[in-house]
């Protein structure tokens, strides 16, 4: 059973699900980051001590590692001589580096968190990995203190998850981001993509997009995808997306 | 003045446009539609006449052709001896295709639409164009009867902001359908990727994606990019869009 962890780093992640778990009963009972403001800001209020080094950590069931993905390996090694459960909150990083600690984990959740809104936890997937049964367990017993959504995955199963994540939010965003530009290039104001933005996520969260695909490209009308690549033609980069996500529709029906 | 009108077509956009002129007190004189069972189904709900054919047209203000692009030019031929004004609501098709008709212009609501969900018009951009002053002028006011958003723009912004409108939505909806696809194969739930996609949309409609982009591609996070490429090695197509938008989101910061 995890009744009390600590958080090394002071970001998104750190700060959004220290809060979680105070709120449930976990005793926090450190953060450590290199960023002292930082560091000082969040243990204020998750009413914790704030470390200044890793050095004689305070004894914690487990240890959360909410850092860049590169530093991963690196704190593991730092860590390698504690007992507590070493879990890190990482999409992409397979649990096999942490593997110079003796109890280890992934508890990944699947939502863009930032600091300033607190997420609907409850409703968020948390994807859990433990190097032992043991270890699983107390996991998905923690995570379902916060979540209904909590699933035991491989680091594989999870790195797919997190592709998906790439393609339904970096991608998309980017997309609304470069019909924000277009628009601006002709004085239009970005607003007039609001309702069509709305009504596409609830289509899509009906859940078959598949079957509710509309546009030139499922239609093969192809006056209109040339009309589009006409005025594409100054934009090399994003006329190849274009034609190649068109190319995609077709092939996919 | 426009105070009737007769619509050509039955599909997604008559039905919710006359229901919509309907309501705001215009008069609906006729529906046409090769198919006669649709033609008589919407004319009982906007209370009118369903033609069996264009000979012979009741009088009416304007006639709104809700039909295929590819249908257009052929209709407006059909019509070259009418006075009414004729108006198609394509996003992408040019006003001159109408230039037969001494009097016509353009109506595009730029908004996905369907027959069974009431669509929220006042919120719904109507983007207008006339060939005259006065038709330009007759179809603004007529406009402004349903939405709060009307915009006068000639054909090239109009296709532009269609063009958006693919970016937006089919491409953002392909995106999801291909995630879903990528679950499925690991047996996962669709719904894993909800509140993501909830919250993707949310964070859109912020107004600064360009700003709040987060993931791989943008942390420059090669290792991971590597890795979701990796998953992908069996899929050229879906691989080749992931490898294309992530460079261009990262030129575009």
């Amino acid at each position: 059973m995890i009744s009390s962890v600590g958080f090394i780093g002071s970001g998104n992640v750190a700060t959004q699900l220290s809060k979680a778990f105070k709120k449930a009963g976990i005793s926090i009972e450190f953060i450590y980051s290199p960023s002292q403001n930082n560091c000082q800001l969040l243990a204020n209020q998750v009413d914790c001590e704030c470390l200044d080094s890793l050095k004689d950590l305070p004894k914690t069931n487990a240890v959360f590692l909410c850092v860049n993905d590169d530093y991963i390996s690196e704190l593991s090694n730092d860590l390698k001589n504690t007992e507590a459960l070493i879990v890190h909150t990482s999409g992409s990083v397979g649990l096999d580096e942490l593997k110079q600690n003796k109890n280890h984990g992934v508890f990944y959740p699947f939502q863009s968190i930032s600091k300033t809104v607190e997420p609907n936890w409850k409703e968020i997937p948390l994807m859990i990995e433990g190097n032992s049964e043991k270890n699983s367990s107390s996991l998905i017993t923690l995570a379902n203190l916060i979540s209904n959504q909590v699933i035991e995955a491989d680091s594989e199963v999870r790195r797919t998850l997190h592709l998906t994540g790439v393609l339904v939010n970096n991608f998309t965003n980017h997309l609304a981001s470069l019909s924000f530009e277009l628009l601006q290039e002709k004085k239009l104001p970005k607003t007039l993509l609001y309702p069509l933005i709305e009504e596409t996520a609830r289509k899509v969260l009906l859940g078959s997009p598949d079957k509710t695909q509309t546009g030139p490209a499922i239609r093969k009308d192809q006056k209109t995808i040339q009309a589009h690549l006409n005025l594409l033609e100054s934009k090399k980069e994003l006329s190849a997306i274009y034609t190649l996500l068109t190319k995609s529709i077709q092939s996919s029906n």
